[in-house]
C-alpha cells in the first residue's frame, strides 16, 4: 500500500520541482481516480507567478480535477501533496468532499489538515509522512538558496 | 463608521442577489481599498455555475483583487462578504493578508473566521452582523424555494 502512495508522491514531487525550477516555493500537487487509478490533475503552487494567495496546488488541482470530471465533489480520489495543507487547502479538501489526502513533508507552522476534522467534524482519512525526506529537502534546499 | 459598512454590504447584497438569481447560494463578496476606497473586486459564489468547490465569493474576490492590483497581498483592503467565511475562505483572508474583514450573517455550521486567529496567531479585525437580517433572509428564502 505505501509503495503506491510513494508512486503517486513521487509524480507530486516532479510538479514540486517545477515549482522550484519557476522560483515557486516547491509544493506539488495531484488527484488520482480511486476506481479507475488515473491521475486527472497535476498541479504545483504558482502564487509567484499568478500573483494570487490562493494558487496554492492544492486548490488548483482541486479545480482542475473537477473540471476534468465536470463534478464538483472528488468522492472517488485521493489527493497526494508534498506538504501537509494549509487552512485554506484544508477547506478546500472539505468542500471537495475529498475522502483521502497523502502529504509528505509535514507543515509545523501552517498546517492544518489536522485541525480540519475537529473544526469540521467531517472523516478525511489523512495519511502523512510519505517522502517525508525528499519533499522536506526540496523546500528547505528553496529557502536556503532564496536566502543565499 | 457603521453607515459606511452597511454601504459596502449593500453591495456585496446585490451580489448576492446575483448568485441567488443564477440558482447558486446567494452569497455576495466585494473588496475594497481602504485608501482610495475604491471597490476594486466584485464578486458571487459559482459552486454551481463553475462546479468548481472552491468558487465561492471570497476566493474569487481576493483572486480578482489581487490581479487588479498586481499584488499578492491586500494589506490595505477590506474584505466585505454577506456570510461568514469558512475555513477556506478563512485561510486565503489570511494569506491575502487582510487586515479586515466584514460579513454580514452568521454561519453557525461552517463560519470559521474566528478560528483563524486561534490557530493562524494572526491578527485580522472582524467585524460581523452588518446587515445581518437582509443577508440572512436571502439565503433562507434560497434555501426556502429549492426544498419546495
Amino acid at each position: 500500500m505505501h509503495t503506491k502512495h510513494e508512486k503517486y508522491m513521487r509524480i507530486a514531487l516532479q510538479q514540486a520541482q517545477m515549482a522550484y525550477e519557476q522560483g515557486e516555493i516547491p509544493i506539488g500537487c495531484i488527484i488520482v481516480s480511486n476506481t479507475t487509478e488515473k491521475i486527472i490533475a497535476k498541479t504545483y503552487n504558482q502564487v509567484e507567478t499568478l500573483q494570487d494567495p490562493t494558487a496554492h496546488a492544492e486548490i488548483m488541482a482541486i479545480t482542475a480535477a473537477c473540471e476534468y470530471l465536470g463534478a464538483k465533489y472528488l468522492t472517488d480520489c485521493t489527493l497526494y501533496v508534498t506538504l501537509e495543507p494549509c487552512m485554506m487547502c484544508s477547506g478546500a479538501v472539505f468542500w471537495a468532499q475529498l475522502p483521502k489526502i497523502v502529504f509528505g513533508a509535514r507543515d509545523t507552522k501552517y498546517g492544518t489538515i489536522q485541525y480540519t476534522q475537529n473544526i469540521l467534524n467531517k472523516r478525511v482519512e489523512v495519511i502523512g509522512g510519505v517522502l517525508e525526506n525528499e519533499c522536506k529537502t526540496l523546500i528547505q534546499q528553496f529557502f536556503k538558496e532564496k536566502r543565499e
